[in-house]
């Protein structure tokens, strides 16, 4: 495993920038305990900026676990834009309910349960597409979510180096996704796509009209 | 100094997205002869992205070198738009015109020589400020340049990170610079910022209104 980003840098990032807001404080315990795969505050900020920057009327994430990265989509998008999160763990989304009623936030959520690649089927002109399910399905998310995005709309996918192993060349099934992945959205002529490597690799993707 | 970006995965990323075009290939090849430190292709890439997402009328650049991070603005911005570019350097700016004439590009550019933080107080309503100055003047050209942005405007900072020696806490011109500036731009309330150790990291600050 290649080591992406050097661990002092994470610690001054994190000086700059200390988080003060409570619930974000306890998804991040609740990940750190549950050893729950989130975004980290520097993804999930970079997540905030980039909603800001796309202004969006709809989000629709693609694997939401317990809502951390919904919270960073939610506190960036105006009060008249939604989010839609979807996870097929039942309890996922009922602690994301709670947490989202709690900072007053539940009003631009729809929580779904279910099957992320056939809940997004129920949407269309989607501003901003975020993937973060099973590594396999990626691919196959992105050929069904394509024809839904709205105009000039951003794909932002999480994990597109897993943890460097699509560099190593690695051949297990989550990689050969990944990778999978990666060529078929740089392969579009009709996106701009670039992969940042940050964390375990951040990869956007703009669409051109 | 601490390695940001492991090489194998910069290898990987460069092969994903070839450059065809000519003349950014010139410019990196150019950079490389004189040692010259332009941003590289993946942060260029990034520039790409970040102003098609905003869409800006005006970009300034303080400090633009021969014209490569310049090149990355001037193509992402729509035909309406302008890119100010700026250099102390009459040889760098004169490269730059000829590259952007050659490129038909030309139009969309103001080249601009003398010192940046002089040029700057010229605009107002800046869409986008780009700062990559001599370090220990991040944090003046910032305050010179706060008053002039436009409403959600975006600052983009290149070398945020200055090698890693901001998260060492080295005590030079430069690295107090960087750290200065850094902690500047995170006090404000009225902008949301955030860096990626993406290279020697990237600065981006957006505001609020
Ligand atoms: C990496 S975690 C999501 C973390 C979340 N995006 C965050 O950053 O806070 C992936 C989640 O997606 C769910 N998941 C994976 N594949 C899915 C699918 N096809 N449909 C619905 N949920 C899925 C898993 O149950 C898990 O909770
Ligand atoms: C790091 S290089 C710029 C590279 C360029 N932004 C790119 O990525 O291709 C910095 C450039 O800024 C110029 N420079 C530094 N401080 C300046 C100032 N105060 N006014 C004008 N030019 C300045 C230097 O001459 C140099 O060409």
């Amino acid at each position: 495993m290649i080591a992406i980003t050097d661990p002092r840098i994470e610690e001054y990032l994190m000086r700059l920038a200390p988080e003060e807001d409570p619930y974000v404080q306890e998804m991040e315990q609740l990940a750190r305990e549950r050893r729950f795969p989130i975004v980290d505050r520097l993804v999930g900020r970079l997540l905030y900026l980039l909603t800001r920057l796309r202004q969006p009327q709809l989000v629709v994430e693609l694997g939401s676990g317990f809502g951390y990265s919904t919270w960073w989509f939610a506190r960036a998008i105006s009060i008249t834009g939604k989010v839609v999160m979807t996870d097929h763990d039942q309890e996922n989304i009922d602690y994301a309910r709670r947490i989202f009623q709690e900072t007053g936030l539940a009003d631009r959520i729809e929580f779904r349960v279910g099957n992320a690649l056939t809940i997004g089927r129920d949407y269309d002109n989607i501003d901003l597409l975020f993937i973060d399910v099973d590594k396999q399905d990626y691919r196959q998310a992105a050929e069904i979510m394509l024809p839904r995005l709205a105009k000039n709309a951003l794909i932002i996918a999480d994990n597109a180096l897993w943890y460097g192993r699509v560099a190593e060349g690695n051949d297990d099934p989550e990689t050969r996704g990944i990778a999978e992945f990666n060529r078929f959205m740089f392969a579009r002529r009709d996106f701009f796509t670039t992969i940042l490597p940050l964390r375990d690799g951040v990869l956007l993707s703009y669409k051109y009209g």
